[in-house]
């Protein structure tokens, strides 16, 4: 569904934005992790509304519209790959290089003029960091480099990332607004990872009125930077003359009190992607992505990222992941995320959120955001796109 | 979604009947019964298509939207009140005095600007025969007396007030016509109301042709009445000169038969509820209502009065409350009529029932109150309105 | 939901048939089996999106549209049947002769004016072969003989014809276009029949250019015919020169390789039946009828008609159909079909996927049906008839 020219004409300054419901088209996606997808293996996902068919074939991952041109039938409904980078339609037998998507056969019609001559929408893809990045756009162009898609640091090569992947009921902006929003974090005030760490975890934050910083240079990552050493952290909440509610403070002499706050900081990058400082835990980066789905769903893809130099580092580092990261962390705090995301979706819904809202003061870096969205996301992804 | 001019072009005599799907605004709705909400106690609903937190404070009970002014969120899906007269939003801490709907303060941002320049929607309530009733209409406008929106004697002192609610999936108006429509009573030919009274329950009625007498003094309650008296009860069904059914007759010396009849009618009242007289049992009086939850929904609210003068009065009138009446009479009789509005929905969802409806000549009643809501129902509940 | 006229500006060559999205008018439609209907009983169907009640009335078979006149219910929500042939609405005894739809009376208003003067909508009906027809059309137009809306042979006086029906989740056309189209016999690869029968099987066609033969008499069926003779068979699946799939072929002197093969053949006929010579078994006929339910539901109505000239050759063939091919050809085989008719619904649900289908020669056939109906289909069903 296009966006409504009534609220169009009422967001001015992100309009792209918000028309982007499905997403910006011409960008790189993280869909699965590589050690998802084992040699001759194949799978689907949707993304951007996108019904796709990816296959790993001698180590490289490719990846096909799931739908033959024919008749419109997924090849997965029963898939039948009687070679090793071929798909055949089960229908009829056309038979598809998955490769390069081109139409090499029909198999009960084997002397068809289409053969040769049709191909079937491919995405590029390739994997960094153990995961696997899918280009969604036109086939006629080039594809940047995955650097100008992903955060700084994430590509870093000392940088080892591990994480996990879930569906969201909420279209993807809300996923990225939820995660670049500093003071959302008053939803956290009981997450279950204050048991793993002691950490000074305030209400919320009086922001100041700093200028907002962007990265923009043409040859890299577009982003919008939110050094939490700029907000006054807010300790208690009062109601009424009376304090109802409490942030969590280590005391003045703490270990966790000395931390460099500096360190700590949020940014948000195209095509929609979180970057968290030092966090869940010091030494590490969340790094987070919000890939649409459908205009009602996203791909809620979690990394953490970690600087490991020794086979010993490593060693403990998967330790830590998979002992009480993915629990306490990527479950345990962000679950909280993904219900805030989902009891949002029906205001936006139907677009009217978007000139209905009332925000707040903080929410300035939010509105950068979707600013620097518009000027930089690109080609607007839309239904029309998927035929 | 509103109604399309092709409906509304032919029904030109009851124009704002027909677009009012959602309900007439400016009008108080019964909702929970005063036993429902217990002191501090909350509670969600919807009416007229708006989400409602209610909570009673300090013995008044006072009723709020459900969704906060920042990013929409339903409260109610993790309340938080810190204290008894606010609520605050889990997501941001946005808190909202609960008696007028003021911004009080923002927990993660408590410097904010927004702070007491904003407002949430309220619903006036009050308490009345055990009910509670909300105002659903414009917050600068005094609301009505009560006693404009209930029927006559439902107020009176000496009126004891019991009853139930349900949800029926079926618009409100075909619960007010359902209710209303003398001739629906061949649907109760079954009633396992015969076990519980000896009555006569005739099949139909031949309507006279006398005028139809409406209720529309400017200050008071408007509604339609229909005295029993002026019907010919029709008491055999006939087809191709062989009687197939019968209705139930009293014979002619007994007590039901020497019951005036001239005390046995019906009335309609705005804004959508039903006055029966001597119903279920000689001596009671059903007061129902049909609350518009949203287009394809109504709260069936159905009460039972009987005037009361002493205590041991009012015990034997609990206990024939209790132990006969919900099961014989608001479950047994009236769920007969849920499945039948239940089943009517269908054909006046997408409104084109009310244009090709065949209505008969004791319909003429249904007609009168489909012109008295148009001329008196106010002002038209629409989807703008939830914004 | 009408079709856009963006689609239908490309289409030009079969808009109708485009447009039928609900079916064509005034045509007849199997709809049951004779021995489902028993003599008293009623059933209710839906077809070309018309709710059905039909009745066995002293022999014969009479069906009028599910729906009051009045309010819109349908009776059969709680059948009232007072005599063998009239049906009277529950909710206010609206009583309808069920042989001609008249309203012969009102048993809760027998004084109604209305009475003798409204009509429901009838649907003429017809039994042959042990099959049930009902006419959707127009009431003031004689229906055309029934031999005008089945194949050839199928009324033939030794034909014995037995079959079953159910529901598939896809638009008739795509019933249509599956049972007519040669080349998806590649679905049918792994086929259980093969248990059954020694047959050659193979992948696909390749379809000569013999001009293609159409049957349109005025006065009879109008169909398109496909001689399995003009095609030569495709043995082989070959994908990089490797051959990776075989069709199942009879050694050449073997029974089944003898027979001739002029015999067997498929033709498809409106409004909606397909014919299959020789199939599944030699001296077998398959006729199958996609009847639209709604714009995304048909009822697969299918039958095996065979040549029976003695009691013995009837015992024979029934022990036949129902010891095996119920099982291994109408279930076994066709569930392929149903499956496949599924799985490109969603590509033309839309009605974009006649425009964005990407057909191959042998398709040429199914172009032939679709001008064909375009031709000959007459009125296109449309919401408007329903009410």
């Amino acid at each position: 569904m296009s966006i409504s020219e009534e609220v169009l004409a009422r967001v001015k300054g992100w309009r792209e934005y918000v028309e982007a419901k499905l997403g910006f088209r011409n960008h790189w996606y993280p869909v699965r992790f590589s050690s998802d997808l084992a040699e001759g293996q194949t799978t689907t996902l949707k993304i951007l509304g996108e019904a796709i068919l990816m296959k790993r074939i001698k180590g490289e991952v490719f990846a096909i519209r799931d739908r033959c041109l024919h008749r419109g039938v997924p090849f997965s409904k029963k898939l039948e790959c009687f070679t090793h980078d071929t798909v055949t339609c089960w229908y009829h037998g056309y038979t598809y290089r998955i490769t390069n998507g081109e139409l090499i056969n029909i198999l009960a019609v084997p002397d068809s003029k289409l053969i040769g001559r049709k191909k079937l929408k491919t995405f590029p893809a390739q994997e960094a960091k153990g995961v696997i990045f899918l280009f969604i756009g036109d086939n006629d162009r080039e594809p940047p480099p995955l650097s100008h898609d992903v955060p700084p640091t994430f590509l870093d090569e000392d940088m080892d990332v591990r994480g996990i992947w879930q569906e969201v009921k909420s279209n993807w902006r809300l996923g990225c607004e939820n995660g670049f929003d500093t003071v959302h974090i008053f939803i956290h005030k009981d997450t279950v990872l204050r048991r793993e760490r002691e950490m000074n975890f305030p209400l919320g934050h009086i922001s100041g009125n700093k200028p907002i910083e962007t990265v923009e240079a043409a040859e890299g990552p577009k982003g919008v930077l939110d050094p939490f050493a700029d907000h006054i952290p807010v300790w208690e909440g009062t109601i009424d003359g009376q304090v109802v509610v409490k942030g969590i403070r280590q005391p003045a002499g703490s270990e966790a009190a000395k931390r460099p706050s500096a360190s700590v900081g949020a940014s948000i990058w195209l095509p929609g992607v979180l970057k968290v400082d030092s966090f869940p835990m010091p030494e590490l980066t969340q790094f987070e992505w919000y890939v649409p789905i459908d205009e009602g769903k996203h791909l809620y893809f979690q990394t953490l990222g970690k600087r490991v130099h020794t086979e010993e580092e490593r060693t403990g580092w998967v330790h830590q992941f998979n002992s009480k990261l993915i629990t306490a962390a990527l479950h345990g705090f962000n679950d909280d995320d993904i219900w805030a995301r989902e009891a949002t979706e029906p205001f936006y819904a139907n677009d009217l959120g978007w000139i209905d809202e009332v925000l707040c003061e903080p929410d300035r870096m939010i509105i950068a955001w979707r600013k620097l969205a518009s000027r930089w996301g690109g080609a607007i992804q839309t239904q029309g796109h998927l035929r």
